[in-house]
Order: C-alpha cells, then structure tokens, then sequence
C-alpha cells in the first residue's frame, strides 16, 4: 500500500498525539476516523473538523473498513487490543504505533498477528508537557525525528509507506532503526533524560529553591513533570537498555565527583571542553 | 551612598555581564566608565554608547574618581585586583562584584580591604551560552534573580543600595542571603545541574546520537557548552557545599534505578508524582 488520500484512516487513541495526527492527516483529504475512550474526545475532534468520524465502541466497520489502522495507546493497552480485536481488522491493513519503546512490543505484536495484516512500527520523537486531543497541533512534528522500527518480517513496501506517512505528518527527519538500535537509543536521549530530571526535582527538598532558580534548572526540569503511569510503564518495558544508560551516566558522574574532591582542574577542564565540542553537534540543524 | 545619577560607576571587566551593567545603568544616566583587558572591547563600547570613557590600563583618574566599583571579573581575578591595587580606589567608595560563588571570596576580600572602602557581595544570576561585551544586553536581567549575600562587616546602607542597584538593573527578584546560604543554593540550583549536563554529554560517545535527538535531550544539555576556565574555578571555590548536592543527587538517581531493577513500579510512579508536584513550584510567575 503506497499512501494515497482514498485510504481510509483509523486511529486507536485520540489523545495529544493520536489527535495531531488526525489534523494532519485530514487536512491532506484522507477519511480519518477515530476510536478512543471518552465520547467528549470525538465530539470535539468533530466539531474541530479533526476526524470525520469516530466511536468508543469498538465499532466493526471503521475498523474493518480502514486501510491504515495508527495505534496511539500505552504500549500494554496495544499488546491486548490486538490480542482480543485484530479479527476485526480489515484483511490487507497496515498498522502502526507510536510506542516509546520497540523491542519489547514488536515481536510480541508481529508474532501474534494475523498473516493478512502487516504491523510496521514507528515511533514520533514528539511531545509536549500537555496531553489531549485537545492540545493536538497539526504544527506538533515540524523538527522532530520519526523512526521506523523494521523487521525481517516487514516487507519494504510497507517500510516504505511508513516511511512516507512520516514525512507526510511534517517530521524533519525520518529514518530507520531497529528495535534494539532504537530502545538503545531511546534509553539514552529520552528515557535517561527523564530519569535525571526527576531525580534533580526530588533530590533536594529544601524549601524556597524556588526563588533562587534560572533558566539553566528550568530547562534540566522541563520533563520532572511528567505523566508517572506512562514513563513508569516506558520504563519497565525498557529496562535493561535504561540500567546500560543509568550505568554509564552515574559512572562518568562519579568521576566528575572525584576530579572535584581531588582538586583535578586539567580533568574537569578536559571534561567540559569534550563536552562542549560535542554539544556543538547537537544544535538544531 | 543611596544610587543617585551623580555618583560614577566604573566597571572592571566588560565582558557579558560588565557590558549589560554598563548598557543599563548608562540609560539611566550614570556617568560610566570602564576597564577591562582589550583594548577592541573598549572601543566597541564607546562607539556604542555603552560607557563614557574606559581604558586597558590601571587608570588612576578613572578608578580613584569612581563612587561605585563593579568587579565583573573570575575570582582569583577579583581577589589579586584587590590585594593590588586597592590602594588606587577613592575613600567612601562601595565595591561590589558579580561573583557566582561567595564564602570562599566575600571574607577574603572584606578581611584585607581598606577601611574607608565597603565591598557588598553580590550575584547576578544571569547568564547565556556567549559571553563577550558585544553579547550584551539591557534586557538581560528580565525575570532574573540578584542575590545580595551581606556579611556582618556590611552597613545597611550599603546593602540598601546594593539591592537598590538590583532593582535598577531590571532584576525581577531582589534578596539577600548568606554567604553560606548562597553557596548551598547555588550548588544546587546552578553547579549540579551543570555537573549534570556535562556527565550527560559526555557519558555516551556513540555515534549519530544527534540525528535521533528531541528537545528534551537539547534542554537537558544546552548548559554542556560551557566555559571551562571559570566553571572549574567556580566548582574548585564552591567544593564543600558542591560536592553535598553531587551527593544528594546520586544517592537519589541510585534510588531510582534499584526501584528500576526491582520492578518497582509503585515506587517509580511515586518518585513521579513527587517530580510534578515538585515541579509546578518552579514555573516563571
């Protein structure tokens, strides 16, 4: 299935990044529908003209109608939709994700699944400190990365339309993983990202911090607040690749520490010099 | 000394911060004069209207007439200008200066100053990536801090017109602390997080990070380019009460990752919830 606008939409979850990609998706002229829990989400993406139609019921013909099926639900709540509704699915669909984490997903989902539906995965490096449909943008994606999570059970052509859904939704950068590249990843630029800020939010309960805070510990606790069911849940799906990235951190820490208790100025300094020089590759482009 | 437009400020060291002072309190209307080691610097703030008259040399008209003294200078800097030169600086004059650590400089400079001079402490807690008096702003002090740490050597006058001077530059949030309090404060708010973003920079060389990298990772690094000259100093002055929060918030960081090990997931989500409650303290009024 290569993208074209008389492909029929679903999405599983109509929450801040379910709703984003609605937006845009309806805007290109694609029939998007939408299945997700509360009747207020799809009142109001219908009324903002975010999706044509929608239920929260499992409703047998949006689903069994849609050529492309977009999963944006909490990686567990994924795993037991397919398990308990995928004969609802239309024979020939393809489906995605948005799932934070990939190895542990992505084996169980293509496993279980039926031979005549192709689950390719992806994951859209974009979020914001808000959740909802109604916070969706159809802006959300412009810089972001968009990562497609191949196995040797995809074919290309449905790598491809993934690939292509990608740059569709506005993302900057789209490229391929696999999911052990990826969790790897991921582990270390957003799962430990997130784990430090919440650590530096909580290590120090002294009162009136507040007064006294700039920019630079606002920016290292943007991500404190943070939505504990889901990153607990990213967390634990992702564990082992999280403790390599934790490991690693607390180590070069610990030897920070040392260089300071030692009086070592040529470490330190060599430490934050390496640290600038690779900063610098990591400004928006 | 109550700042009245009259009195004439010279700042040493017109750089980042010297150049933002001198550019506010030249709006006002102070005479403002300068100097500082390049002789560029000087003639780029002349021509820009940014101070009146400035040298390269230990001018003694320009130093022996000024009623307020500005050091903008590293520590040691600081400290050696004073040992040396003090004798140059008129009688009454009040000193301040825009050092980021106090304990370690406030005693010792109080300790060997003239009599018939005041020196209160103070720190601007104001910053960016670039540095240099072309990088200078008027604005740069909107929604910041400025911290006035008095010792019992200081008069009230002097710490009136210390926080006065604050106000005048546009801070949005004028205190006093201790020095003591000062340096915890600072440890926390400012030295462990970059202690943070360094470790976090530099703990994982692997290659093509950046392609996959969103902004939570740039926020939690964007301090990683850093001055490594002045913050190794910095850490070095501040070691005592540095190496306290580094400990604080390693014994935490490890607690977060045994919960991780164990599966811990009600732990994990209450470290969270924590995090976001903590969190919401912090946000700009």
């Amino acid at each position: 299935m290569i993208v074209d606008v008389s492909k029929k939409i679903l999405i599983v979850g109509l929450g801040l990044l379910g709703g984003s990609y609605a937006r845009v998706l309806k805007r290109f002229g694609f029939p998007v529908s939408a299945i997700t829990k509360q009747q207020r989400d799809i009142d109001y993406a219908i009324s903002e003209n975010i999706i044509d139609a929608g239920s929260t019921e499992l409703d047998a013909t949006l689903i069994g109608e849609a050529d492309l099926v977009i999963f944006a639900l909490y990686p567990h709540v994924f795993v037991k939709w397919i398990e308990e509704n995928q004969c609802l699915l239309k024979s020939g669909a393809l489906i995605t994700d948005v799932t934070g984490v990939k190895g542990s997903i992505v084996y169980q989902i293509q496993d279980m699944l039926r031979e005549d539906v192709e689950f390719i995965a992806a994951h859209p490096m974009a979020g914001r400190e808000v959740s909802g449909v109604e916070n969706s943008s159809d802006k959300m994606f412009v810089g972001a990365n968009y990562i497609v999570t191949p196995t040797k059970k995809n074919t290309s052509e449905a790598i491809q339309t993934c690939m292509e859904l990608g740059r569709l939704l506005g993302f900057s950068n789209v490229t391929t993983l696999s999911p052990e590249e990826h969790d790897e990843m991921i582990g270390f630029v957003s799962q430990l990202t997130h784990c430090i800020a919440i650590t530096l939010m909580t290590c120090n309960d002294k009162e009136d911090m507040e007064k006294f805070t700039g920019d630079s510990f606002r920016d290292l606790t943007r991500i404190a607040r943070i939505n504990d069911l889901m990153w607990s849940e990213l967390f634990i799906a992702n564990k082992a690749a999280l403790l390599d990235q934790m490991n690693l951190f607390m180590d070069k820490f610990q030897s920070l520490k040392t260089m300071l208790e030692n009086n070592d100025v040529d470490g330190m300094r060599a430490m934050m010099q390496h640290s600038t020089q690779r900063r610098a590759l990591f400004d928006k482009k």
